[in-house]
């Protein structure tokens, strides 16, 4: 995100207090979302991107609602949908939380996309991978142990086939799963598409940005980034360095202050 | 717990929208957990059990100076190390979530016991071991991909010889595990004990009663139990009847009711 508009500043808010939002409801991952959005809108934001699967899937529309229709809202979700229809990959699984793929939002979306374009042949198959989240952040992306982990989820959700992974694509429908892209890679091997989620997601923003003519002219090159939690713990700040690759300063603060 | 006193009416609260406390930080915990007790006390409870590791590490002391020093709160971690210490054992390790192996209060309490009855001799050592919790949520407690995954935290933190476990006990410190003692009881084999900490735990709280008088008087033999959760998942559901090996009725309620 932050290589793809190096002029933007950015405001990340992490709700490390209630995280997992995968293991949620709906209706409380909307509750927090909502106050997260109007936070950063009246912190100055002039876009949000909701940068969490679980939240795109139980809160977009209510963000929406909440922050006004002309305000800019991205999730990860449908811009991913969009370039699979568009590319009409053929037989799409989705590994996410389980609020992820309890919503079936990756499945009702696509259907959508291809209505409104007259297009067809899309298929969608989701199966809820809630372990994949805890290992990543335990640090244990790379680690053998990842392997038959995604591969019980690949036999469970039926995808296994004698001769390898019976999917064209597999989208890593949660925001840490692309840390882990070499396990899954070793598990699928190299004729399954693992769908660049970050990529396209950035690109949307960038998108969205200029056609609203809301985009920063070239700043001077260094990255203008801050980082709220509701909750600092070390072992987040761990996890934080892990994502971005670098070492990050986090502060505890945003809409939730006391618990 | 309710095997053990079964004339004691029994009000349940289980904060799953916040959970899992052992990734939180001290003072979140402590807010929570303060705000859980007084609720409970507000309810008309005789006595509290702090029946979580990580809420028992970070919050045991602000609950009593919360509710009174008078008033019954029982952890769960206290009774085993007493126990551990009445005993003898010699070299303890202790399996956790971050939050409480960070606190390192297993060793501290162990040390006080000793101090205070003039003995010593028993050693403790801690290792997080904060995967245990979600594999067991997922349904995976007695699978064999919880084995690897406890041998290589046995490994990691130094407990594996060639022989086996260089332990005399090891203590379950998360109400999880118990539900996967099978798995551990795989890996550790059968020179090594697995401290009971659910029964330990059990006879303190009875014992706390009866020496205030304040046990019940002998029920109709049918359990009088309630459950309220602060988020209600359909997943949570399922985790419920695993552990108390019964369908239950989980409703909505508590301190929080809006996120």
């Amino acid at each position: 995100m932050a290589q793809a508009m190096p002029a933007e500043r950015m405001l990340y808010f992490g709700d490390t207090a209630h995280m997992p939002y995968g293991d949620r409801s709906p209706e409380l991952v909307r509750t927090y979302s909502v106050r997260i959005a109007e936070y950063l809108k009246a912190e100055g934001c002039k876009a949000v991107v909701i940068a969490c699967n679980s939240a795109s899937a139980a809160a977009k529309s209510a963000v929406v609602d909440a922050l006004g229709a002309d305000f800019p809202v991205i999730d990860v979700i449908q811009p991913v949908v969009r370039n699979l229809a568009r590319r009409k990959v053929q037989r799409v699984g989705i590994m996410g939380t389980r609020a992820t793929v309890g919503s079936g939002i990756y499945g009702d979306s696509l259907r959508a996309a291809q209505a409104e374009s007259g297009q067809s042949g899309t298929s969608v198959e989701e199966w809820p991978t809630p372990l994949l989240a805890p290992l990543i952040e335990e640090g244990w992306h790379d680690h053998g142990l990842m392997d038959p982990v995604i591969r019980r989820y690949l036999g469970a959700a039926g995808w296994l086939r004698a001769d390898g992974v019976d999917l064209d694509a597999i989208v890593l429908g949660c925001t840490h799963y692309p840390l882990a892209l070499r396990a899954f890679r070793r598990v699928v091997g190299n004729e399954v598409e693992l769908v660049d989620g970050p990529a396209i997601v950035a690109s949307a923003v960038s998108e969205a940005l200029s056609s609203q003519n809301m985009s920063s002219a070239a700043g001077d090159g260094s990255p203008n980034r801050e980082f709220l939690v509701s909750d600092l713990t070390e072992n987040f700040v761990k996890s934080a360095q892990r994502f971005f690759g670098e070492e990050i300063q986090l502060r505890p603060g945003g809409p939730w202050f006391n618990g």
